[in-house]
């Protein structure tokens, strides 16, 4: 390409991104930023990420209440059964697999499309609500099936079934390495997968809502979700904090080294959100898991924290920074036994739980979104 | 599904849709929906349609201003070597077609996110521009390739190469058919394409535009736009009237079916429009190329069009409705050879022009689109 391209626009149209407006009513999540709070249909999601499983997350935000025992059980079985893979999808998986590295989001995005075409997905507003429901739930369900394959695929080795007798998390480990998970190690997991399965009204929540309000199949609206939170301004880093780790080496040098990052005017990965103002939440919850843990790589993890917080708030005072979830999920998913290409792509497969219950609410009173835009090139000739 | 999912929101978040909400600047098109009249960086598509070629609407739509007959002649050149099919692509191709029928948008969208892969796209925010840039013509040029790939596939036959010596809509039909096609049938495409090739702020595009803040990879933002243009709301409806016309039969029985149609509380395809508030500009163009095509199919369609018309002012008086794109849509691209089951997936063929010039302008001045949501559920206990 040798011409640029034409002038970009320059008229002021806010808000920039929509910040700040509200677009939706939603009644799925919300995030306090000042308060330092977030919550799943009013239910603080640590206390479940603490001592529950992905299965209450899961069917707390599909049906807005908590399960009985019982209601888990069913819940769990029918996630299960709609992990069986399509034959159809299963004979794409190879080809996808050989698209890109065994981690690849963007294979991911592309085996979701797949999926939604393979379970027969059509527009919404033509099929009766029941068949959509079932489609959204199965897609979310087949989302860390088609992610283990595709990572085994890649590596030269055969898929796995899923385990009748395990749950989504433990299913989730046992489908990418073919070994029954040790019951500590699958608790790691299942705390990261709570706290990451919906966050309000993020950009991936957004752009699936919109894609799915022209009546387009769920299939297009998740296979797009995925593809948004894969931007690195949305979820597509949480990968580099281990990379940081890795880098800095050991307690010694985390000063200098984060120092000299700063200074070159390059981001410190793990701090920063853009709501919250205070302690994340779901930090505070991942640190905890990560004391549990131990060793040398929570304790250095630890002194970055520390580090961190008071390098970053001596340069910048618009706003404090505190470590967002990003800064403890890879050392808690390492111990739990994910392997680190997979790690940014266990993040959409928890995420689903969040996108199934928007787009459920986005179905129950949809509008197609079609805003204006604001003409500021030439003028008609 | 037994247990209905929790209440949908009630509250009132305005406005719905974000229906007249300005929610970028933009320099690519307008729709002036009051005057009939729609533009392409302020130059008339229709002019276009009529005696241009769609290398011309796309080079407008991504430079700015039209080509020379030089500039036309070397883009369609590298067009034509953007179409070469990545060996990793081909080899999806043969399982994804036989995920759905020959000519389903689902597979086009899957197809493009593994064109997106297969091309080695990342975020474009951790690439050079020159590399972003490269990438999103690519997948725009990929685009009639993959669906005449698909589609011969699908059918059991081998994909044809482009041809060398033709250029874009030509290579559209050859791909498809391995004839060279006639040239009046080419022209009756090209004046397709020119015309579908953008059209102001319209779902799709927002979609790709909020995928695309993210700092996602163009894959993801493209195959994102066509998931939104599926949707029969969008762009998702145009082999309807094909149907329609069919199920009507002849001119004889225009009045009562469409008559018995409206009876029953049914849409009357290829009729309305969201913007336009008088005659849509495309449907003026395409039905003089239908009138030059002539016969029975459309004399029914031009009995149906002025029928349709009348039926439906005389039912709601609220706005004025006029025949939309779709009315001789299919008339056209059945001359010009384009299977039936092609239309609504030639659609995002054309629109990736106006698709990729968007994606250009949202890099250029980014902001990650992450809107409020107003939370109406149940208060956290």
């Amino acid at each position: 390409m040798t011409r640029a391209i034409a002038d970009p626009p320059s008229a002021d149209v806010l808000p920039r991104g929509l910040e700040g407006v509200a677009v939706a009513a939603t009644s799925v999540s919300d995030v306090d930023g000042i308060a330092g709070f977030y919550h799943y249909r009013g239910v603080d999601p640590t206390t479940i990420a603490r001592t529950g499983t992905f299965e209450d997350a899961w069917y707390l935000l599909h049906y807005g209440e908590l399960p009985s025992s019982n209601e888990r059980n069913d819940f769990a079985a029918r996630i299960r059964a709609a992990m069986t893979m399509p034959p159809v999808l299963g004979d794409t998986l190879p080809s996808l697999a050989a698209l890109g590295p065994p981690g690849s989001m963007d294979v991911l995005r592309t085996a979701v499309s797949a999926a939604g075409v393979a379970i027969g997905c059509r527009p919404w507003t033509e099929q009766d609500h029941e068949s959509t429901e079932v489609q959204i739930f199965t897609i979310a369900a087949l989302g860390p099936r088609v992610r283990a394959a595709l990572y085994r695929l890649a590596r030269g080795r055969e898929p796995v079934d899923p385990s009748p007798g395990l749950d989504f998390a433990a299913n989730y480990l046992w489908m990418i390495h073919g070994v029954v998970p040790d019951a500590t190690r699958v608790r790691a997991l299942e705390t990261y997968l709570v706290l990451a399965a919906d966050h309000g009204f993020c950009n991936s929540t957004f752009a699936e809502r919109v894609i799915a309000s022209s009546g387009a199949d769920v299939g297009a609206a998740l296979s797009g979700a995925i593809g948004a939170l894969s931007g690195p301004l949305h979820g597509g880093a949480i990968d580099r904090v281990p990379s940081m780790l890795a880098a800095i080496g050991d307690t010694s040098r985390v000063e200098r080294w984060m120092r000299d990052r700063l200074d070159r005017g390059e981001r410190l990965m793990g701090f920063g959100h853009a709501v919250y103002r205070t302690l994340d939440p779901r930090n505070t919850v991942l640190r905890e898991v990560a004391r549990g843990i131990g060793g040398e790589r929570v304790a250095l993890a630890e002194v970055v924290e520390r580090t961190g917080i008071v390098l970053l708030n001596e340069r910048k005072t618009d706003k404090r920074r505190e470590a967002n979830v990003e800064l403890y999920a890879g050392v808690v998913l390492d111990y739990a036994g994910v392997p680190e290409e997979l790690f940014a792509c266990t993040f959409p497969v928890a995420r689903m739980a969040g996108w199934t219950a928007n787009l459920l609410e986005q179905l129950a009173d949809n509008r197609i979104f079609r805003p204006a835009a604001q003409y500021v090139g030439r003028e008609p000739r």
